[in-house]
C-alpha cells in the first residue's frame, strides 16, 4: 500500500527543523531509522539526507487511523508527518542536531512500505563490502556514504566555479574517440556503422585539451570521465573521473599558482582546512634523495642520508660493492626504536626484500651507548662511530641500511620509511601537507620495451637548460613536470607541452618512433601544430583520490556512487553481462571462443 | 624556429585592452589575423579569445631584428608582443571593440610560425562544413564558433550553480553499464576480463537517478553523456549530453517551478533573454487540437480548427468518409495567401502527401468574395459558407483542410502550418516562446511491436483520474508527463515517476511484459523499490539543442567542439578506425566479415 503525497508540502528536511521551530507546524518527509513503542507512545527517528529528527505519535492527535499506520511503522518506510515542534519531552539527544526537539504529529501517510533490508542502514557498517555493493542503493543511505557524495558534489562545485571566474571555459571532449596504442589498454566500442571499425574511450583528453588550445581557447577545463583497461588494484576503477585542465601562454609558474589557489579554496571550503601557501616545492631528485619517493609523505621526517661518501673505504663489502657498480648507501634513522626485537627487524628486512633489496643492514644504539648491528663485524670501531655520526644516531635509535643501485636504494628505503611511520603510528592524522614534485626526469628506461619511454608522455617539455643534453644524454634531461602530491599519494600531475617542431622531432626520435609511427599515433595533434600554436601547459587531478583524502577513507569505491569491483564488474547491476545475439550481429563481431566451439 | 616567451607575462587578452590604458606598457599575445605593410610600417591585427587588437612595428621602436620578424609575420603565427597603447593614429575602426586604440611595439617574439591554412579563419565561413570539420581545430578559431563554445561553457556553469544552491547534489553514474533492451539501440564495451560479456554505455541515467532517489538523495543533477548507437539525422549525435535531474518528494508543480526558474535566470544571464514566468502550460491535447503538433511553435498563429460538425452532412465524400472512419476534418487559415498561384499550392499538397495525407482540400477567398475551392463543387452554396465562417475566413484568404483520422490530420497540418510561416517568413526570429506540454498521453501504439508502448517510459506516473483506466481503457489514459518547449523545438522532459508496488506491476503487464521479463530489464530498479521509495520525478534537457537555439544555429555541431556527421565518423580523428588484431584477440571477439573471407 503507497499513499500519495497529494495535498501536501514538504516544508522543512529533517535538521532544517530547530528549536526556532518550537510551536509550528512542519510537514516532514524521509525513512524510518527506527520505530518504537513505548507505554502507547509511539517514538519514530525519521532519516532524509540532512540528518534526523524524532516524531512522536500518540492517538489523541492522528486519530485512530493514524495511529494505527504508526504501529505499522518499520525501518525503512517511506512516510510523511504534519505535526508541530515541540521542545524535547524526555532527555536532551546530545548526538543528534535535532536532539533538543520532537514533532507531535497530526497525520502520517505512508508512502512506500519497505521489506527488512539485508542489513542495517547504520554509520561505519559492519557489514562486508562485497553485500553492501550489491545493494549499493541502500548502501548509500548511510550517513556516511551520503556525507561523502555530499562532498564530493560540493567539491565539483567550487572546483567549477573557480575555474570559471579564473577565465576557464568548460568544454566537452568526445568520449567515442580513436583507439591509439600509447599508454594503457583501451576500451574499445565495435561500430555498427563501420564494420571492423572500433571507438576507444578516452584514458584522458590528452590530445584534445591541446588541440583545443591549438584552437584559441586559451583556458579550458572539464571534469572528465577517463577509462583504462587495466587489471584494477586496489585504487583503481575502469571509469575514473579527472579535474583536466590546460592554459595557454603560460610557464610553470602560472599553473602552479592557479592551482595553488584553487586548492586553498577547495579544502577551505569543504572540510575547512586552511592550505598555507605558496606550497612547498621540490625537485624529483631532492625528493628522491630525502625520502626515496617522488610522492613523499613529509607529515614526519625520518628522512634517507647518504653515507656512502662516509662507507666508501670500509670493510663491509655489500656497502663497498655497491658502490662499486655505480650504486649508494643510505639509510634511515628509525628515532628510539634502537630497542626493536629481533623478529620485529626480520619483518622490516621482509619487506626490504618485497622491494627490491638483497638485504638491509640495521645498526641499533643501546641505552648505554652499545651498538648492535648486522655488519659490526666487518667495520672498525671507527667506522662505525663515523657512520652513526652521519646518521646523527643517539642512544636508542635503530639505524637502517640499504646498499644497491639508486633506484631499489630509493624503493627500499622510501617504503620502508612509510612502513614504520604507519606500523609506529608517527604519521599525524589530522594534517595536510601538500608538495610540488618538479623537475621530473624526461625519460626512463622501459626494460619490457628496451627503449627510453616519456615519463609524463611525449609531449612534455624539457627543462631549457637541458635541451642540449636531448643530443649528449637524454636520459639525464630534465622535465617541465609537475606533480602535485597530498600526505604521500600523487593527487594531480601535468606538464608544460612542446610547442617547437624541432623539439618534437627530437623527442620522438629518441622514443625510437620513426615519423610515419608518431603521425600514425599522434596524426591530428601534429599536424594541428603546423598552423601555429601557442605554448601551453596542463595539468589534471585524480577527483576520485583527492575526495578519498578529503574524506579520510581508504578506498575510491567509497566516494563513487556506483563502483565497480577488482574484475570490473557491479555487483548491483551485474554489469558486464552476455547481451543479444542480434546485438553482437548488426556489429559485425563474434565471440571467438563461442565460434571455436 | 619558435621562440620561447621566457620572461614576458602575458597582461592583458587583446579586447582587455581599452582606451583607458592609454600610455600604458602592455604584453598580449595571439595570433595574427592579417598582416600589411604600408609605407614602412607594419600593420598587424592580432586576435586572441577575445577579439582583436592592432599592433604597428615601426623599425624604429622594435629595431631592426624587431622589424625583420614583423616583416616575416602571416596569418595564424603566433606571437607575443610588448608595446605601449596608443590613440589609433588612423580612422577608429566602428567594427572593433579596439577600433579607437593600437598597440605600439617595442619587442615581438614569434612564438610559433604557420603555414597558410587550409580555409580562411574569419566570421560566416564560405567553406563547406567536410572541410572544416577536417580541420576542426582550425575552424574552432573562427570568432563565430569560438562564441558558441564561450556560451555553452557559461550556460552549463549557470545551470551548475543555480541547481547547487536549489539544493541539487551533481552526482556521477557511471559510464559502463548493463545493456537493457528496451529503447535505441546500445552501443556496446567488450569486457576482457569476462570474455562474452559487454557493457552499454547509458542512453541516459535513467535507471541510476531513480535509485540515488531511493537511496535518499533527494535532489540530484548531473550534465550527463548520453549515447544512441542509431542512424543519424540532422541534429543528432551518437553522443550528446543532457542536463539531468531528479528530485524526490515533489509533485509537477514543484518540478516546474524550479526548471521555470532555471530557465529565467539562464536566459537572462547568457543572452540576455527575459522569460516571463509562469510559462504557458498546455495539455497535450489542447496543444495537437490547436497546433497539430506536440511541441507547438507560439511564436504565430494559424492554428488549426476542427470542422467537423460543419461539414458532417455535406456533400464532400472525403470529408464525410473521414468522418465515418472515425476521424476528423479541420483545416488552418492562410491569413491573406488567397491569390497564392496553383503552382505553390500544389506544391503545398505534395508536402502533405509526404505527411500522409491522400490530398488537401483547400479554398481561396477572393478579394471580390469568391470561392475558388478544391471541392466547391461537391458542396452547396451554404455549406461553404458555414465552412468559411467555421474558419473566420475572410477576403483574401487561403483554407487548407485535412480529412483522416486524427493522428494524420494532426500531423499534416501541423507540418504545413510551420511550412507555410517558414516559406512566408511569418516568424518573429527574436522571440524566445516557451512552452509547457503536459498530460501526455501514457502509451501510444506501436504498429511495428503491435503492442502498447510507453510513451515516455515505463515508469512515468498515470494521472491520479485516470489510474482507473489502466483496467477499462488504458490507451486514452494521460501521464504526469511534460515537455518543456521553445519556439517549436522541444528541449526537454520528464515525469512523475511510479513508486508503487501495484501501479508498476499493472504498467508491466499492460507493455506486454512477464514478470521475468521486466525483472530482467529493469531488475535492480525494481528491487531497490521494495526497500522504501520515495515519491519522485525528472526531467532532462537536451543541452545540445538547448545552445543551439541559445546561439540562433541551425546545427548542433555548431555548439560541439568535436561532432561527428552523418555515419558517426569524425572527420579529423578518423574515429571510428581499425585496430590491431592484438586488441581483438585480447577481448575475445572477431570480425564476422573477416572471419568469412
Amino acid at each position: 500500500m503507497a499513499e500519495s503525497m497529494k495535498g501536501l508540502h514538504r516544508t522543512h528536511r529533517c535538521t532544517q527543523v530547530t528549536s526556532s521551530n518550537i510551536g509550528e507546524e512542519v510537514t516532514v518527509m524521509g525513512w524510518v531509522q527506527k520505530s518504537r513503542n513505548k507505554g502507547g507512545i509511539i517514538f519514530v527517528d525519521l532519516r532524509d539526507r540532512s540528518g534526523m529528527i524524532q516524531i512522536i505519535f500518540e492517538a489523541a492527535d492522528v486519530k485512530a487511523e493514524g495511529f494505527a499506520k504508526a504501529e505499522k511503522l518499520r525501518s525503512e518506510f517511506v512516510i510523511a508527518v504534519v505535526g508541530k515542534v515541540e521542545a524535547r519531552s524526555g532527555a536532551v539527544n546530545e548526538n543528534l542536531l535535532t536532539g533538543d526537539i520532537e514533532i507531535r504529529a497530526k497525520e502520517i501517510r505512508i508512502l512506500s512500505e519497505a521489506q527488512t533490508p539485508p542489513f542495517p542502514i547504520e554509520e561505519n557498517s559492519k557489514t562486508k563490502e562485497e553485500l553492501r555493493l550489491k545493494y549499493r542503493y541502500l548502501d548509500l543511505r548511510r550517513p556516511d556514504l551520503q556525507e561523502n557524495i555530499i562532498l564530493r558534489s560540493k567539491a565539483v562545485n567550487i572546483t567549477r566555479t573557480f575555474l570559471a571566474e579564473e577565465g576557464f571555459l568548460e568544454i566537452e571532449t568526445p568520449i567515442l574517440q580513436k583507439s591509439t596504442p600509447e599508454g594503457a589498454r583501451d576500451y574499445l566500442v565495435p561500430s555498427r556503422v563501420h564494420p571492423g571499425s572500433f571507438y576507444a574511450l578516452p584514458q584522458s583528453p590528452q590530445l584534445f585539451k591541446q588541440l583545443l588550445m591549438c584552437s584559441g581557447f586559451d583556458r579550458y577545463f572539464q571534469i572528465a570521465k577517463c577509462f583504462r583497461d587495466e587489471d584494477l588494484r586496489a585504487d583503481r576503477q575502469p571509469e575514473f573521473t579527472q579535474i583536466d585542465m590546460e592554459l595557454s601562454f603560460v610557464d610553470v609558474d602560472d599553473v602552479l599558482d592557479v592551482n595553488e589557489r584553487l586548492l586553498k579554496k577547495l579544502f577551505d571550503e569543504t572540510i575547512g582546512i586552511d592550505v598555507s601557501l605558496p606550497i612547498q616545492r621540490m625537485t624529483w631528485q631532492e625528493a628522491m634523495n630525502r625520502y626515496g619517493s617522488d610522492k613523499p609523505d613529509t607529515r614526519f621526517g625520518m628522512e634517507l642520508k647518504d653515507v656512502s661518501e662516509t662507507v666508501k673505504d670500509c670493510g663491509f663489502g655489500v656497502f663497498t660493492g655497491a658502490l662499486e657498480n655505480g650504486g649508494s648507501v643510505r639509510g634511515i634513522n628509525a628515532k628510539g626504536q634502537g630497542a626493536m626485537p629481533r623478529k620485529k627487524i626480520d619483518a622490516l628486512v621482509a619487506f626490504a626484500k618485497d622491494f627490491g633489496a638483497k638485504g638491509l643492514a640495521y645498526l641499533s644504539i643501546g641505552e648505554d651507548g652499545s651498538y648492535k648491528s648486522s655488519f659490526s663485524k666487518f667495520m672498525t670501531e671507527e667506522e662505525l662511530e663515523a657512520l652513526v655520526t652521519a646518521m646523527d644516531g643517539e642512544k636508542g635509535d635503530l639505524l637502517l641500511f640499504a646498499a644497491d643501485v639508486n633506484k631499489v636504494v630509493y624503493d627500499v628505503l622510501g617504503n620502508l620509511r612509510l612502513e614504520i611511520a604507519r606500523s609506529l603510528e608517527l604519521i599525524d592524522k589530522t594534517k595536510y601537507n601538500f608538495l610540488w614534485v618538479t623537475e621530473f626526469p624526461l625519460f626512463e628506461w622501459s626494460q619490457e620495451q628496451n627503449r627510453l619511454v616519456a615519463m609524463h608522455h611525449p609531449f612534455t617539455m624539457p627543462i631549457e637548460e637541458d635541451l642540449e643534453l636531448l643530443d649528449t644524454n637524454p636520459a639525464a634531461a630534465r622535465a617541465k613536470a609537475y606533480d602535485i602530491v597530498l600526505n604521500g599519494t600523487e593527487i594531480g600531475g601535468g606538464s608544460i607541452r612542446i610547442y617547437q617542431d624541432d623539439v618534437q622531432e627530437k623527442m620522438f626520435e629518441l622514443l625510437g618512433f620513426t615519423k610515419e609511427e608518431s603521425y600514425e599515433r599522434f596524426g591530428f595533434l601534429l599536424n594541428a601544430f603546423k598552423y601555429g600554436v601557442p605554448p601551453h601547459a596542463g595539468l589534471a587531478y585524480g577527483l576520485d583520490r583527492l575526495i578519498m583524502l578529503m574524506a579520510k577513507e581508504d578506498s575510491i569505491r567509497d566516494v563513487i556512487a556506483f563502483p565497480k569491483v577488482k574484475d570490473a564488474s557491479c555487483l548491483m547491476s551485474n554489469a558486464p553481462d552476455v547481451v543479444d545475439k542480434k546485438q553482437l550481429e548488426e556489429l559485425d563481431i563474434a565471440l571467438v571462443s563461442k565460434t571455436k566451439e
